[in-house]
């Protein structure tokens, strides 16, 4: 077995406020930008390579502070355009190196992976230590109180796609029946369990659409104009709304910008009447159905963006559909768009970005304390500059990484969409492709980004890993990592699902009350339960900047650090050889403290002797 | 010493006609997309992940053909988008790997490097086997004919700005006098040299700005309504167009879109008045001098785009300078744009893809087979798309990563802007970084962007690899890499430059008719020659896709390749251990065809024994 050896002799820059001051800059400000390098390295300067107006500037750095572990260089960066680019210029005797988000590199490279200062606005500060947990509203609860109100099929008259389930019934995995199967979930019933997500420590509640629509999942709206009847109506999320507010916590919403259902009353006008100006909101072809459908859905016709009547209905001003939710008495605290990625975009048209920035000014006139997520399963970087989205529900740089690190060997479980299934890589493969996705955004989106495990639209977590360990494995990652951790309601209590639709699995209230139901993991729960803690009690893990410390098959450990704390994160797959690493980690007189997972963490003279234990998580605070 | 291994085991796939139909794909179209996979590869089945309307779609691609050695498959690619990225998928038993322009990834990565089709036409067929002659009209030829011609100080009233100088004279380093310096160049003596050219080989004659100035580079524009006096004025530039064009050659012109000289007859309006139209074309500020200079050059104020007039004046419409000078008489074949990357972008403000476009759009009005081509040293992919710049100045995925590879050991050049010299590295990082940046452009840029080894704007290449022998290996990869071989006027013959300005030699006439005079290498010539008539004997080279087949710290190797033909390119730096290729990519019944070099590549059976001499460039045909 080869060695294992750790990072950080490498240079290090990020965007948290180790590095840049905190705070958004503005077009003409001078931002001191800060590089740590190891005193081992042989730099004979440091540069700052900026891109201005399209061209690089060269920024000298000073050598800020030395001591016998680092250098500190300080640049003045200034901020000359909206997104200003910049990345470290090594001058080393044997050739020069860059540093740039996706770490150092001893040849040319592309500016994709530079560093960002961004003029516009991060998300709502109340996200920065936020836990988002997505609840689904026709599996969550029924309005019902007593023993008997999650047991038969949901009461009352249905509509005609409607097909009851039982609350225990399995959510079918595929096929037409996933969308009609009807669990009967009320918003009542979240505003009844609002003591489970205060139990759990949650506090930004996300639910998927509550707009009318012909399904289950309601991303059909046949109407933005009221909440369904079925959860019941605007009454009942104004008073969840308010519920929720009153504890201290968030609502954020969910709407389809892309599209409406093909119920939709736009739909109906526009197809009555050509010259209505609701026939200008949808792509129409010669070829059937007549319309452009989401991903060829007849039942989803496309919105078209390109005649500005549509902007001022569904995203432009307070009056607007985005507008008139986040207001009271609903006050929704922000949306998440679905679809982000192909909202606007369809053949020559691409107004993607302006649709962002529209529905930005519609929050700063409404609620400048709202967030907006943007749904995008795949490469985002392009889309996150800062003027639109806050950050992105982070797929391909949080969930798809980890599941490759940590699905069960031998799964046959399909790949988000992919025709091929998840295949197992090692944690440098992980550890890259995260690098590579979270550099191509500005940090202040970075770290808002929602990190999942799986959503809606996934197998289950637990599914995907396959046992209770590897849930704590990535339970770990994503509690700890930069971002704001965003859970599917149900996987704290281990819930399995093979499909996004069979993953939708009714909350199992009747089973959490028994300590040995097999349809409830309390062990799980304390797992998410304590490491949602964790991060409350460490704004360095909240908010801390991130030096990748270890990279190895089987293990990987990160630093999170703030001016005043430093947080060594190592989650482990399984058995691995362990590491030393610098004990000068350490803050002056101190011991490492077990913040997580109960390991010592030795110190002998002048190193740390991580342990190779696994599978696990481990959290010390070293300073 | 680590055994050599070659890169031919990896699946393939490039824009040229072997895998993608020639052609310029409309909306809607459904193109045939082709990739070839070794025997040894172990793929279940190979799919074609295309984005559409933002979001992946996967295509099914069919087992086309198979042979002993290589399985072909082919996927029907919607053209849904103007740009439509595309990637393969490779379904691997030890998990799927990526094939996209930069190589093969076995985890997940942004979509910066997939493949491209494009809507947008290429640059025009000319281009395609062209080779482009770089000159600078100060440094090229005076108008007077006979032996004195070329010998004292320019004759004839001189403009304040200008100090005489002999011919023989070096042109001053660094410092105020650079752009000073006059030696006397003239377009009629461009025109009596044209045999030079044909002699040499290349058809592109591209000329830096004619328009007069105050310097001699003349990048400061006084106006653009006519030739400078001093070089002919518009008869001579009319007359030299009309020269060129009888030898079936072209003629391209150099405009600054991105500011005008301090002494611009505009700029005089916009000062005199600020309520004039000249006035919108400028940034004016209150700090000193009162308007934007090009990176603060006061004598090049910043042209602004945002109001439209400057645009009508400058860029849109037969009318505008863009267009007038590509009419008769002048005829012009097409622009290459001063600091393109540039061009519109200031603060807030970033219309550098609208000029591009509209520019676009003046041409096809005007002559629709002109070319337009962007200089940009720096990563120019967000701008390539295909809409505007036709092609850029290669400086990114060519001349730089080439320097670092051929660098004399020891130089202390700086390098081009950086505050570093130039660092020698090994082919692995050269193959690297034009592999990143090549593939972030669609392939039709690739094979047409401008690849130089050098430029008035940088040190001699003779001057930073020390050698002519590393001149040659140099040269090799210039004129059998994909793209348009653009060299500077001198270079064929050797001549030697520290800097920018110290590389405008005049061209030194006398010299060359002597056989040992040292200011002409005549043996430089000869390999210059022979190489532009090797590229202009292969289609291959020319034309053809690109596949690396080594990559060692002293050698690389590549097949250039259209459907009838197969050419092996290997340059060699220092000697190095040799390595053996497949023997099956020679053509049924053939041997080695040296073309270039004059080695033997021996065949055993199985195997083509490539030596391991060096430096050198050899080139063989294979099929």
């Amino acid at each position: 077995m080869s060695g294992t050896h750790h990072l950080l002799g490498d240079p290090h820059h990020d965007g948290s406020e180790v590095y840049v001051p905190r705070g958004t800059p503005q077009l003409g400000d001078v931002v001191p930008v800060r590089f740590r390098v190891p005193a081992a390295g042989d730099e004979r300067a440091l540069w700052v390579r900026t891109v201005r107006d399209g061209e690089p500037r060269f920024l000298p750095a000073r050598l800020d502070r030395v001591d016998a572990h680092e250098r500190w260089y300080v640049a003045e960066v200034p901020v000359h355009n909206p997104v200003t680019g910049y990345r470290a210029l090594l001058d080393e005797p044997a050739g020069y190196r860059w540093l740039n988000g996706s770490g150092v590199h001893a040849r040319d490279v592309p500016d994709a992976h530079d560093f960002r200062l961004t003029v516009h606005a991060p998300a709502p500060g109340w996200l920065d230590g936020a836990v988002v947990y997505q609840v689904f509203p026709d599996r969550f609860a029924r309005e019902g109180t007593g023993p008997g109100a999650h047991e038969g099929p949901p009461q009352g008259p249905l509509p005609g796609w409607a097909l009851p389930a039982r609350w225990d019934d399995e959510p079918i995995a595929s096929g037409p029946g996933t969308s009609r199967q009807y669990f009967g979930g009320h918003l009542a019933g979240i505003e009844r369990h609002l003591d489970h997500l205060d139990r759990l420590g949650v506090d930004v509640l996300y639910l998927t659409p509550v707009f009318p629509g012909r399904s289950n999942h309601r991303y059909d709206a046949t109407t933005f104009d009221h909440v369904d009847p079925l959860l019941g109506g605007d009454g009942a999320l104004a008073s969840l709304s308010a519920a929720v507010h009153a504890r201290g916590m968030r609502i954020v919403g969910d709407l389809t910008t892309n599209h409406t259902g093909s119920g939709h009353e736009w739909f109906a006008r526009a197809q009555a009447d050509a010259a209505s100006d609701e026939a200008s909101y949808y792509y129409w072809t010669d070829a059937a159905p007549g319309y452009v459908g989401w991903l060829e859905h007849a039942s989803l016709p496309k919105l078209n963006y390109s005649a500005g009547s549509l902007a001022h209905r569904m995203i432009d001003g307070p009056e607007s559909v985005v507008g008139r939710w986040l207001g009271a008495p609903t006050s929704l605290d922000g949306w998440r768009i679905d679809v982000a990625n192909m909202t606007g975009r369809y053949g020559s048209d691409d107004f993607t970005r302006a649709v962002a920035r529209t529905i930005r000014r519609t929050m700063a006139q409404v609620n400048p304390d709202a967030v907006l997520i943007s749904e995008h399963f795949h490469d985002a970087g392009a889309d996150l500059a800062g003027d639109g989205w806050h950050a992105n529900m982070n797929y391909s740089g949080f969930t798809r990484p980890v599941w490759t690190w940590l699905v069960a060997p031998g799964s046959d479980r399909g790949f988000l969409g992919m025709p091929v299934g998840i295949p197992r890589r090692d944690g440098a493969s992980m550890v890259a492709a995260m690098r590579d996705f979270d550099s191509a955004v500005p940090w202040s989106v970075t770290q808002h980004q929602w990190n999942m495990l799986g959503s809606h639209d996934t197998a289950r977590l637990r599914t995907v890993v396959g046992s209770p360990e590897a849930v704590e494995v990535a339970a770990g990652l994503l509690f700890t990592y930069p971002g704001t951790p965003a859970l599917f309601a149900g996987d704290e209590g281990g819930l399995t699902g093979v499909t996004g639709e069979n993953a939708r699995v009714p909350m199992p209230w009747a089973a959490m009350s028994s300590s040995d139901d097999p349809r409830w993991d309390a062990r799980t729960f304390d797992v998410y339960r304590s490491l949602i803690a964790l991060r409350a009690g460490s704004r360095a893990l909240r908010e801390g900047g991130l030096r990748w410390a270890v990279v190895e098959p089987d293990a990987v450990a990160y630093l999170r650090e703030t001016p005043d704390e430093r947080v060594l994160v190592l989650v482990a797959r399984a058995p691995w050889s362990g590491t030393d690493l610098p004990a000068h980690l350490l803050g002056p007189g101190r011991d490492p403290e077990n913040l997580y997972g109960g390991a010592d963490l030795p110190v002998h003279i002048g190193a740390l002797h991580v342990p190779g234990d696994g599978p696990g998580v481990q959290v010390w605070r070293l300073a």
